[in-house]
Order: C-alpha cells, then structure tokens, then sequence
C-alpha cells in the first residue's frame, strides 16, 4: 500500500467548491474517502463517529448540490457534522477536535463560515433557518436555506414549534429529516416508530394496485372510479407515508429517500432546491454507517475515546473511582427497591444520567420523556401532585431548558421534585455548550428550592437520600461529570441536616468555603498552603441554599478573608450569596473573595486543562488564596 | 323580577355531586345559569371572561360525568376555567377574582382539591396530566385524568412533547381540545387552519357517498371493491378530519363536537370515560358564548375591566399617561421606519407587547410565532445572523421558556438580539404566575447581556434605541405594567452610554441605588426623608449590567449606606450584583441593603397593593432608610 494514495478524492479537494465539478462517480469515491478518513481519525483522537458515519453522503450531496456558504446549511445539534467540517476545509485539523484549542465537536460560527449556526443542544436548527429565512425576506438576499435534523432531536418541542411557524410562513426553505431512528438512546419517538410501521407497510402499494387492477377490467364505470381513486391517491399517500405530520403542519414532504445513495441524494437535492414553500425531504440513513463496529454498537460508539480501527475497541481503562454517574444511578435503584412510590425520569439520556440501572432492574419506575426537558419537569411536577417522588436526572445545561417549568409547575406549587443535575460545572471535552456553569444562579433565584453538591460521591449518596426524604418542595443537587474521589461508599443512607455545612480543616488566616467538587483542591491547596506557613479553615458548604448562616456568621468572627470556590459562574451563584448575606451584615472587616467560572464562555478542552485555565484546581485555589494575602508565590524546586 | 329566582339551577348546587342527579333539562338550565351569573359578575368586578363564556357546557358536562374531584379535571392555563370555579364551591366568592387576597384569576391548588394544577402559562396541562396517569400507574389510583387545553396553547411545544410521550406510554388519558380557534390574539396556528378548511371539506362524506354508489351497481366486483374501500376509509378519515395530527401522535381521535351542545358533550365524554389508552376529544367552542358584546369582539373582552352588562362598554379611562407598552411599540414603528434590517417578534402578544402597531404598520416586518418562545428566541437568533436587528418583545414571566436559548442560540454566539421585555417586576391582578421577578437574575448569569431598565417613557425610548444601536451581542430592556409617569417624549432618541448611570438627586447621609420605575418612588422618599433631616442620593443605575463601577467606586467613598432598589428577587439579581462587587473591595465601613422582591412567591393583588405590601413604593422605601439608619418613624399628623 505504500505507494497507494489513501485518500484519493478527498486529497483532491479542500472546500466544496472543489469538488462541484465531481462526476458520479468521483462523488462516491469522496463519500468513500470522508468515511475512511473520519473512522481512521477518530480512531486515533477520540469523538462522535457514529452518527457521522450515517450523514457522509448527506453532507457530500448537500455541498455539491447548495452553493454553501452562500447557501446556509443549518446542522442541528452538530454530531452529525464532522463530514460537514472535513468537506470545509478542516480535514487537516480533524485530529484536534475536541481538544483544548482544537476544533470544536459541535458546529461554532467562529471556526467556518460554512458553520452558519452554532449547536449543541438538539432541536434548534429549524427555528434558526426560519429566521435565516425571514432574514432574507427583509434583507432581500438570494441565498438557500437547509436545515439538517436528526431523528432524535425531533421530540423536542421547538421543532414542532419552528416547524408550525414556517407552515404558516410559507416562505421557501428545506428541512432534511436525516433519520437513523437513533437519537442518542433508543428511540422513544412515537412519530418515529410510525415512520418505521410505515415504511414497511405495503398497503399503499398493494391498494393502488388493486385499484387500477379491476378498474381497469371495467367499462363505462371503471373511468369515473379511476378519477376517484386519483382523487383518494393524494390524501392516501399522506396516511401510509411517513409525511402525515409534516403535510399536517404545512411542509411539501418528499421521502423516504435512501441516505446512503449518493446519487439519488443529489438527484432530489436538485429537484427540491429550486421548489417554492417549505419542503421536507425524509432520508433514512444507518448511524455508524460503513463501519462494522459502530453499526453493531450504536450506543456505544455514539462518542468515543482512541479505540482500535479494526476492533472498535477502546483500550481498557485502569479500574479508577466509579463516576459520579454510575454512584448516582445505582443509589436510585437502591432508594426505588425501598420506596414504592419513588419513580425517575431522564430526557433521552438514560446511559448518560445512570438511570440505564434503574430501566433494567425496575423499568415501570423509570420514564425517557425524550429531549423533552420541559415536558419532563412538568411531567414530574404532576406525578408529585399524586403521591410520588420523581427524581428529573439531566445535564445541568440541559435543565436551562425547562426553566419556566422548574418555576411555574414545580416550585409556585411547592412539589417535592428531586432535581439530579450531571454534568454540572466545566465538562471538558463538549465545551461551551454543555458547561453547567449558571445551574447555581438560575437555580437560587427560585423561591423554596433547595440546593446542594456533594464533595464526593458518598456524599452524594446521602444527598439523595436528603433529597428524596425532604417534604418541603423542591430540591436540587448537582454533581460534576467524570469519577469521584474513590471514597469508600458506605452501606445505607444518612439524611444530611438541611442547610448545615461541614469543616473539613481547621486554620487561622483565612477560611475557604467551597461547593461541591471544589472541596477536594480546596483540602489540597490547603494542604499546600499550611507548607508555606498560610493556615486555611476549609468548610464543605454542602448547601447552596440555604446558606448555613450560623457558620457564617461564625466565620466572619474569626477571620478577615473569605474566599468562595465554586465551580459555577460568579454571578448569581453561591459566591454571590455568600456576598448578599455579609454586605447585611455589620461584618466591616471582611473581605470575600469570590472564585468560580468568570463571566464569559468557556471553551473546549479536558477538564483539568479547563480547570487550570480557570485556576479551580488546587494550584490555581493556593494561588487565589496567596493573592488575597498578598503572599509571594513559592519557587518550585526544579 | 323581584319574587323570581334569579339562578334557579345554580342556586341548587355548591359543588359537582349536587348536580350528578340532573336530568338533560335541568344541565341545560345550569349551564343556562352559570352563563348568566359570570357576565354578570365580571361586569361587576373585571376579569376574563370570553374564554370562560365558551367552557360553560364544557365544565358542566365534564363535573357531571367525571367523579371530581378523586377524577382529575386539568385545565391549561385556566381563563376558561372560570365556570369551573363556579361550579366548584366558589361561586360565592367569585366577586373576589383576581383581588388582592381573592380568588385567583388562575388555577391554584392550594385554593380548591378540584384544582389538580396550577397554571398561567400555557401548554402544560398534558405534561401534568400524563404525570398523574403515570402516578396512578405507580400508586395503584384508580381515578380518571382529564386535561382540558385551549387551541391557543396547541402552538407550544410542551404539547407536542407531552402528547408525543403519552402516545408512548400508551396509558388512559383523555385530552380535550378545546378548540375556539382563538387563543389570546387572532390564531397563527397552522394546525388550526388546517381543521378549519377540512372541517368544511365536503370530501369524505362526497368521496364514501360516490363510491359506495357506485359499487352498489356492480355485480361481481362490487364487493371486493366495497372491502378495498372500507380498508381505506380508516386512513381517509385520518386525512380529511382534524384528527390526523392526534393520531400520528398515538391518540385517539373524537371529533369534532359541538362543545355547547351539553347533551352530546355528556354522550360522548360517558363513552370515552372508560375506554383504553390516550383519547383526545375535539370540541368546537366560541370564545364569549352566549353573550353578543363578547362573541363580537373576542379580542378585547378577552380579560376586562368592569363592563356595562347590556352594553358590554367600560367606561372610559381618564387619559393619563400612556403605557410603556404602547411608548414601546410607537417607538419600534419609529425605529423600523429609519432601519430597514430592523425587525420584532412576539410570541402570541401582538396586543400584550405594543407589537400591534407595527404589525398594523409594517406587518413585514412583524411576526408572531405563537405561544412558543423558545422557537421565537432562536428564530430571532437566526434573524441576527442575517444581519437583521431583531427585537423579542415578550413579558418577562414568559421568556422564562427560552432561557436555554438565550444562553445557547444567542449569548454563546454573542448575537445582537435585543430582549424587550414587559411586565417586569410585580404585576399585578395575574399574580405569582406572572409576576417578572427572575429575570434580572437569570439574565445576569449570562455572559455578554446588558440589561437595562429605564426610569420612565421617556427612556425607554432612549433604552430601546441604545439596543438597537448596540452592536455588541445580545442586550435587555425591561420595564413595568402599565403606565408610564406621564414625563414628555422628546422627538427622536439618544443613546446612553453603555454602563452608565445618572444621578437624580444628591445627598449625604445614604445612597439609594434605584433601576427601573423604582427610581420614582426612591426620589419621593428623599424628598419625604428630607423633611425629616435625612439626605439621600438618589442614583437612577439604568444598567444592571454591566455595572457602573466607577459610579459604584465613588458611592462607597461618599457614603456609609447604601439601599439598592429593584422590583425583582433580591437573589442573584442587581442588589446581588453590587453586593458581589463591593464584597471584593477594600470599602471596609459600607453597609450595603437590598431591597426588592423577596424570596418568596407573592400572590395576587392591585400592583398598588402588591408594592405596599412588598415596601416597593415610596413610604416602603422610606421605612427601609430609616431602618437602616435607626431613625425613628414619624408620626403622621391626623
């Protein structure tokens, strides 16, 4: 193979300009060359690949046949679109992406001009094109709008929103459903599995045969029974085709197409480019597509670490501290076996929450609303009018989502909903779009929730027994993404005393107040401090809110300096309300000292990148800490 | 009319199981009965009405076949749900609707068990409901769900996300479509035009007629014939019904029934109470049923003032100052004439935002998205990647829905949208449910969002302009119900200058940092604390973000005190931002208070009578000065 090119097609082009001039041919030798490429990158660095695979023609065709970037292609969520970015002049930095200032895993305005809107959070892309399309109208521009949608992301109520208001509209745009009947879990779509009865039912085909079978056998009548029949065709094909809702919402619908076959793909991309009104073009793609592992184990390689290209398998990690994730989920399963009337509900991410354990063991306690986040407050909201204790596992960034309805259906009526949030902080790999960061904000501002993070995950257990336990309206905890500290776990619960924090280290010249995963550098930096003769008090705040105001008042007694440390924004957070509480007070020689995640966005990179960026590990603590003192920073022995 | 029984039925009744007994004549009475009483007890005391006008027969029908309250009536937002009240033991303090310590103008929980969920915003009631069923499932209940939804909120996504879920689960629900083709402004739904053209389609009936004519005069294959078309009358009916959507969603289709009919109402809710699985129900109503000055002008006696009964007029208000709502919408129509690229949004509030007038002027450059603000956000957020200036005019209360896209379609990609958003603050009559008392904390979490407030009309203009000028991402306006202070409007507008506050009156005793209409007040209570020897400074912040620290840098210099002033929560919110601010200072002898909203929901009442209580108006604003300076309270001469 040495003298072999290996990328014969791809090689040849850079951006998609380049390859407008492609034959059929040298088009399905690029599809080829984007699928080896992007299987033998990943392999190596890590990243989405399954549902790339499934959108390689897709994203070929799309480029050959839109003029982009004149033309807008608007990806939804952004999973799907790393052919997207090798075909736009990225293929050279594909092998950074996810990485600290390497490409972003998701579609960024600020890495391409191709990239015309940014996502991370499924469902917004066709609310996104509308607008590109009003934009047009009022701006008088020509350009093509496309809006590409997974599957999956069509249970979120935004599209049936976006898509009710471009019906109404009427204006010219094309919405390309790219189903591979796989969002991230196993689809729960009603709409979905419609499709799938559908597709399969040949009772379209058979009917119109019949039909025009014995019509045709008749005379003077078999006329007029053809015209009614024509006259059925049109409404019919919108029952036993998958098109039903979308015809129901004012979009031309054309499918199902085959998404794997590249010409037919650029065949109806040209037919459909220059219709008027608002189109949907249904393909059905497989995740994982061309790459045998990744078809067998959708889950799986959905987002990958370095796996072996012929395998599929990734390395084996060395057996470290079970994640957060893992403590959480099996902790509900154990809690769910002592009460019958605690149930949890998860937005399509059962894998990705824990709540997997508690769909195995006892599958009618656990509800996958799908990436419905309002729905799914709401939902729990009514189960707690009745008698049961739903717990709402979700990311932190997702629950921003269901705002209102955190508000409005759960805390206006002081139900007891237990609030999980994962992945909350900096998340690494995922970037801006996923950090957690305003959880404590948004979170505090409502009237009677209860907020909490636990520093490791045995406390965390106990956090939701607390939560589970408490009959006073709702209640949050938070925990970061990634292992805990590898604490023993003990067996059973205790209940943690609402609103009372924890010293966890005694000192003198200053006092740390830390949230949740910040106590362990906290303890650390502490550690290191007292070497170069600074005595840190460490406190584990355990509660957001509320404050534990006993201990500060105490605080504020014996020390000067306060230093808050959360791994949230410093605005509206836990150091603010340590702020509010003291500026009350007649407290006067007291300095606070707020650390967390400053007011801009974070980008991507590995959490321990992002978190010396940001100086929330222990180096950065001791240096936050050495600032307020005015201490000299220690020369580290070479 | 003196000896006669004004509601001979209604007077029977307290609640449903007086009424159970009823026989057809006598539920028509007490429809007739219960119509007669809310028109002549929301002429008296204001409320809304129309809506309530149209599920007379509805909330009759509905008590007398379910078992409530052990059944579960769920009404969605609830303006309808006003004969539901009558009917349900509050008849007698119907008078009290909507005033302070009254009935609320809303569903509430903890103001009858025949109120399963609370609700002011739209679209919840099946995610409730499907939460009870599921409840039910856990629990072993054995009572019936209802939820009972407005065509208006039909264009949220919560529904489609709450009945593509229940479809799922597959479980009994029954959902009512209470269909009068006009949610709070003249519908955008595009579902909804959709029944309204095939309701009036002769097709099906035509279609069934011809063919089985038809085939009637065949021999031998007029039977196979008959069999080919009954097969195909299952999905036809799907298609030329309204019920297509409902039944691609996995519910069961039943309609459309004429919602005043209370006999059939009855027939058919006793057939369906008992059948399996999701049902929904599609009933045709008329918004001001049975009541000319309602049926003909649905839009304005949607909710009222006190009314002449006969002639359904209010009388008229003095003409005091205008509305900011109108001042704002004047001034978009100003600022649209002069920017070509300048274009408004609302979700289903044409009237609600001032928005009417540019529709009215310039309907191109309007649009109204529906009941669904998390589209509407993202929508505006592909507006400004088109170059468009988009202005989202929403209340405050409702952008709650799209916090998520805010952070994520708009703030991440630091896109200039500009946030108008009214009803902020306390707001009156509509209660806890609307009350805009988050959103100077949930919005100052954002990284890159200016927020502004103005002290007047006249800034607002001023405000709404330095918006649209601004150039450097996503920036806010809010500002109150009702009117404004009667100040004059100059001709044309100024910016003002990012981050920059005004000082209104100077002082040496302490400051007052005001934002928004708590300006006013703070003013007045200088001028009462004057007379008293108490010398305030009174500071209008116009900026909540970013702060105006050099401002903030010279008031702690000056002043010993400082109270901030905002009709928000005093978590997280500007008192919280200047609190963080001055904490990590070396200003050692300031004693910062901060007065707002408290940290508890706050019901109902005038917003005279919500900021009395809440000390948001002058002589609150006065006792927290003297408060804080331990000054005694004088004793009003009588």
């Amino acid at each position: 193979m040495s003298g072999q090119q290996l990328y014969p097609y791809l090689d040849r082009i850079n951006v998609p300009a380049d390859f407008r001039t492609f034959d059929a041919a040298e088009l399905k030798g690029l599809c080829n060359d984007v699928r080896e490429f992007l299987i033998e990158v990943i392999s190596r660095t890590g990243g989405h690949l399954g549902a790339g695979l499934g959108a390689v023609e897709l994203a070929v065709a799309l480029h050959y046949v839109f003029n982009t970037p004149h033309d807008k292609l608007v990806w939804d969520v952004g999973h799907q679109a790393y052919p997207h970015k090798i075909l736009t002049g990225r293929k050279n930095r594909l092998d950074t992406i996810r990485q600290y200032k390497g490409l972003s895993g998701f579609l960024k305005r600020t890495e391409s001009e191709y990239d015309t809107f940014g996502a991370g959070h499924a469902s917004t892309a066709i609310s996104a094109a509308l607008g590109m399309v009003a934009a047009r109208e009022t701006t008088g521009g020509d350009f093509k709008v496309v809006a590409i949608v997974g599957d999956g992301s069509m249970t979120g109520g935004m599209v049936y929103e976006g898509m009710n208001n471009a019906g109404i509209m009427k204006k010219d745009m094309i919405v390309v459903l790219n189903d591979n009947n796989m969002s991230i879990a196993p689809n729960v779509w009603a709409i979905s599995n419609y499709f799938t009865e559908l597709i399969a039912d040949p009772r379209y085909n058979r009917l119109k045969k019949n039909v025009y079978e014995l019509t045709g056998k008749l005379d003077t009548w078999g006329d007029r029974i053809r015209k009614v029949t024509a006259r059925l065709e049109g409404g019919l094909k919108v029952v036993i085709t998958p098109g039903m809702l979308f015809e129901a919402l004012g979009f031309r619908y054309f499918g199902p197409i085959n998404g794997h076959n590249i010409t037919q793909l650029v065949r109806i991309f040209q037919e459909v480019r220059n219709l008027e009104g608002p189109i949907l073009v249904h393909t059905i793609t497989q995740k994982g597509k061309g790459y045998k592992p990744a078809e067998e184990d959708e889950q799986r390689l959905h987002g990958v670490t370095p796996f072996d290209k012929v395998t599929g398998r990734s390395p084996k990690k060395a057996g470290g501290p079970p994640a957060y994730t893992k403590v959480f989920g099996s902790a509900v399963v154990e809690l769910a076996r002592q009460k019958p009337n605690l149930v949890a509900l998860t937005a399509a991410m059962p894998d990705g929450t824990g709540l997997d354990q508690l769909q195995r063991e006892l599958p009618e306690r656990f509800y996958d609303v799908g990436i419905a986040e309002q729905h799914g407050v709401t939902f729990a909201a009514g189960l707690a009018t009745q008698g049961c204790i739903p717990i709402v596992a979700v990311y932190s960034s997702f629950l921003q989502r269901a705002y209102d309805q955190i508000i409005h259906d759960v805390a206006l009526q002081h139900l007891h909903v237990v609030f999980a949030l994962d992945r909350a902080g900096v998340v690494g790999a995922d970037g801006p779009t996923h950090h957690g960061v305003f959880d404590l904000s948004y979170l505090r501002a409502i009237p009677g929730m209860v907020i909490m993070a636990p520093k490791d995950e045995s406390e965390l257990r106990d956090m939701l027994y607390t939560a589970v336990t408490h009959t006073g309206g709702p209640i949050a905890l938070r925990y970061p993404r990634g292992s805990g500290l590898g604490v023993p776990l003990k067996p059973g619960f205790d209940a943690l005393p609402i609103g009372k924090s924890e010293i966890i280290r005694t000192g003198s010249d200053i006092a740390l107040l830390a949230v949740g995963e910040l106590v362990a550098p906290a303890f650390q930096a502490a550690t290191t401090l007292a070497e170069e003769g600074i005595h840190c008090e460490v406190v584990n705040m355990r509660f957001v809110k509320p404050l534990d105001t006993v201990l500060l008042d105490e605080i504020a007694e014996r020390f000067p300096y306060v230093v808050t440390l959360e791994n949230n924004s410093v605005l509206g957070g836990f150091g603010s309300a340590v702020c509010e509480y003291y500026a009350q007070r007649e407290h006067k020689d007291l300095h606070v000292t707020v650390h967390g995640v400053p007011d801009r966005f974070v980008d991507h990179g590995s959490p321990a990148e992002l978190a010396a960026e940001l100086g929330l590990d222990s180096p950065g603590i001791a240096a936050v800490v050495r600032s307020v003192l005015h201490a000299p920073t220690p020369h580290i022995a070479g």
